[in-house]
């Protein structure tokens, strides 16, 4: 299933070693200023190689819009979208060809298809998400449109929060071939009240599985989110005043609805599975072998979880705003 | 968007305090022997008035097959599944018609339809959940016949985690005309290798979706969660023996695949948002009020949650079956 | 696949000698006054037992509404429609169990679903209409609301088109223990231009598929139909005028997006399968056995698809209504 | 709604006269040998240019897959085929950026969308097809793995049957500054019994929808078709003996169940719309204008139909047999 969405739906193709990787957008209305500019600043901003802190693989990544534009206006006709592989070197990979590589898709795909592309995880990898990216840019300008905001942030990284410590949590991680995990929020601005449909298509529920579906991410959580298991009614819910609500515990969500206050959310992601360090694992013979992971890889993968988690919750929210025009 | 699922799919119907409320199963698989005490036993766990710690309504929640059955087979055609409801008191609601209770679906409901049953909640009443643990059951029972077994429980109430602590926190909270959340766990046992979809339908993304999508749900998390943002990538990897794997930090699965392991998922559950003591709100007109909620509420609804994961748990693995059937 | 549309979305459940059939329909705006008479009219015009030319068989059908009206109002919640079967004489039926009737789905379920509920075609007989017709009859309110009104008639039966002749081939083939076909003409007046939605959405696709959907139908063509193969370009096209178009070849839709005018849509009913003459036939067991198809039927469905043939063609266009508002 | 299919999914992008037309298919089995030459054949059958009968735009239409493929092999993940075009001599159609074409969706887009890429007629040319005939020939490869073949044919042109009477049909049109239509039929030869999904999958339905879509289409049948409406049942019904059916009236389709026999499926195809005749319409002021259609246009678009439908009966065969291979 690699298309997303009901009304503002995307489809994605495309792996990291293959000739390109892309998206087609269907479903975005007609007039809609758009240039590839648009897409690109997004795109960039989940580009490794610009710092340090990031894999060294230096990707260009321009994007190319194909169709569904004409005359710098979207025509209500589908948008595809391509940005064409560079800089893969397949042979760094080829020693993966027949092992398995501990925390990635390695396996399940082997055993899911019978066959798959192993060159840096094939559709597994994280580059898979340059399509969600490009296609959730286009989301993110439709929405802001609409007065909609997003903006995404790290709250922590291997459980410390400020940025010094956390780059230096980071550089230790990578010192070590080792990898560390952290928790990102993506807060929404401007929602309007009304969107998310009960029952199956609540925003939270459509959020949870958009959010959850980006590789790494272990857990997503909406307003005060895990912390409600310790709390009483009376602190958990939201008094209401003739100017609006009290507080925000609930996340701007209510009954699967959007309520009007922001929308907020936090998701958990784990340490990059791929690791210099000694690992335990086996070859698709079935024999027990001693893997240390190549190439060129993101020590903490939190940071460029940013842009596609705003991607993806504008994803979400341009579907639902279209699903609310139905009954305006 | 009340039909929930691709292959086994369901729709719900049903509010509070109408008529009936019910489930139609469409893409059950034909010759599965069914009879109305299969649904029946988990329609029975998520009953409420049996137990001080629950609601005293009274529901004897009867099930009804309508079609679908032949002989006591499924026949591949869709099963229709209904339950009328009774002892509706929906006299205690009145006071509510024009009210907004916080920290529940009112005033969501009564922006985006500008109407709403206002009567114990209508279609956002927790008892919209008995369409779902009706099909739910359905989807076990056929999930058994595979070899998949699902349990929940209950890890914690309001911090508390023993049964005879956890059953103290809530009559404590029930005294005091408040409330309190918890945090429940499903685990999947007996799931082949395979399941799941990449990139949007994986497998975890589907089951965050679903559990996040109950009612009184704030956060869902797969293997270790939310703990593994503070984990290095060395501890949270679950090396590969040639027996299978060595741990199950993941919580069985992979890139959105499931590997075969256990899945294991917990869920938030925040406090019933009706209580007792007075709260500040407002009415449609806008005016400032205080409510009390009265009627007859679960001072903690985690008990009455732990079924509906299991059905929703059983919905997304029963679906990812049938799916997974296809490719073979 | 027992769910039908993207926004108006309704699935039917229920066998022709079950307990019950019905519909809940999903996506319903909020704000439709409703009450069951409403619906109880297009069901009894597709009842049977009202005239010498239809099945003596006497169903009351008698529609319930479960859910989703609140005080004379549609809430936006899913409304579910019940019919109970009456007068379902089962035995009529044993001598089928194990033999296949020509013409009709029998074999096919059997192959496909390896058992079925004989007892009246199950599943696939045409009281399964029923549900449509009653989800239908909501669509087809709801487009009055909004100036569009669909009106179904008989063109002809058995090459027959006065009412007289049609009336006399229909006797005479009842005399006769024989059934004839026909050719219905559904016609939607009041559509606004712009409904439909290249290139799978397409209007005539639409429809296309939901006539054809329909049991004993077996052709569907759109304004000048199969007659355009034999026209010059210039005489099928419809020129334009500053008052609209000066002809309606086209049957109310360009390039599947409707023009504006009326919608022009012809079905060829076949004859019903079920006859009292003689037929070669095989049983499950693979003999070769003659059958004369008992119980009560009609010798000409002609004029009660007339109805199900409006209630399609309404559920396509509310969807499509629906469709559009996303984009106003 | 650019999306086709269910589990053999297709999404189509992409305009006459834009960078690229091409479609992403989504749900191919893994395993399958595919090269682009498999993919081109049946690209070139619908080029133009190659006859006198047909347009003389010259279209290389070479196809590029950009992903899904490795070694030889499809992996499961999406394949996306890529085709620019070249030629297109947007000048052309300088003079019609603000008229409409008589038969030609211009008017309707103009209308839904409030803009339109006039060249070409953009997204609602025939060139669209590009797509669905690049996936349509994944389809049928995967289909032919199956023993299932599909072959398409010419009935008639203008209502005249043999090869050079319609030849002579075509040139004469084209000659006269106007256009022909006619019929295709489409027979698909080994499809498996128990095909198609009661009561809104009918094999029928889907086959309707999916050819009614083409554009030019007006009308579609399967089997005896429209010639049904005037037979009695005893001449319709296909009699069974223990060798199979006796006679093939219904098309190799029962209940919207396939039979196991042939399926037969006839088109009917309108009149090219743009003919060089002088034509009264009007432009987007509202304003009659008298139009002659320049350009390079088919007199006949009959011949280049038929890959299409054949692809689109393909897609609709493969998407039933995965849908089938769930119950197995």
């Amino acid at each position: 299933m690699n298309t997303f969405g009901r009304n503002f739906r995307i489809t994605t193709f495309g792996e990291s070693h293959g000739k390109a990787v892309g998206a087609v957008v269907d479903g975005c209305p007609a007039g809609i200023s758009l240039e590839e500019k648009d897409i690109q600043e997004l795109l960039d901003r989940r580009r490794p190689g610009t710092s340090p802190l990031t894999s060294p693989r230096k990707e260009a990544d321009r994007v190319e819009i194909l169709s569904g534009v004409f005359e710098g206006k979207t025509t209500g006709t589908p948008i595809a979208m391509l940005v064409r592989n560079e800089n893969t070197k397949s042979e760094d990979y080829e020693s993966l060809r027949e092992v398995f590589r501990p925390g990635h898709a390695d396996v399940t795909y082997q055993e899911k298809y019978g066959i798959r592309d192993h060159r840096g995880g094939g559709r597994s990898s994280g580059r898979e998400t340059v399509g969600r990216v490009a296609a959730g840019a286009l989301a993110l300008k439709y929405l802001r449109d609409h007065g909609i905001v997003i903006a995404g942030r790290i709250v922590s990284v291997h459980g410390k929060t400020g940025p010094k410590e956390i780059e230096q949590e980071i550089l230790a991680a990578k010192e070590a071939g080792d990898s560390v995990g952290g928790i990102v929020e993506v807060v929404a601005t401007g929602v309007p009240a009304g969107l998310g449909d009960p029952v199956f298509g609540k925003l939270d529920a459509l959020i949870a599985g958009a959010l959850m579906g980006i590789g790494a991410v272990k857990g997503v959580e909406i307003g005060d989110g895990f912390a409600v298991a310790a709390m009483f009614g009376s602190g958990n819910n939201d008094p209401m005043t003739k100017d609006g609500f009290a507080s925000n515990h609930a996340g701007g969500i209510l009954g699967g609805i959007s309520s009007g206050q922001k929308i907020v959310v936090r998701i958990a992601v784990k340490p990059t599975p791929s690791i210099a360090k000694p690992q335990q694992t086996r070859d698709i013979h079935g024999n027990e072998v001693e893997i240390r992971v190549g190439g060129r890889h993101d020590p903490c993968i939190v940071p460029r979880i940013v842009p596609v988690a705003e991607a993806m919750l504008g994803l979400v929210l341009a579907d639902c705003l279209l699903e609310q025009e139905k009954y305006r």
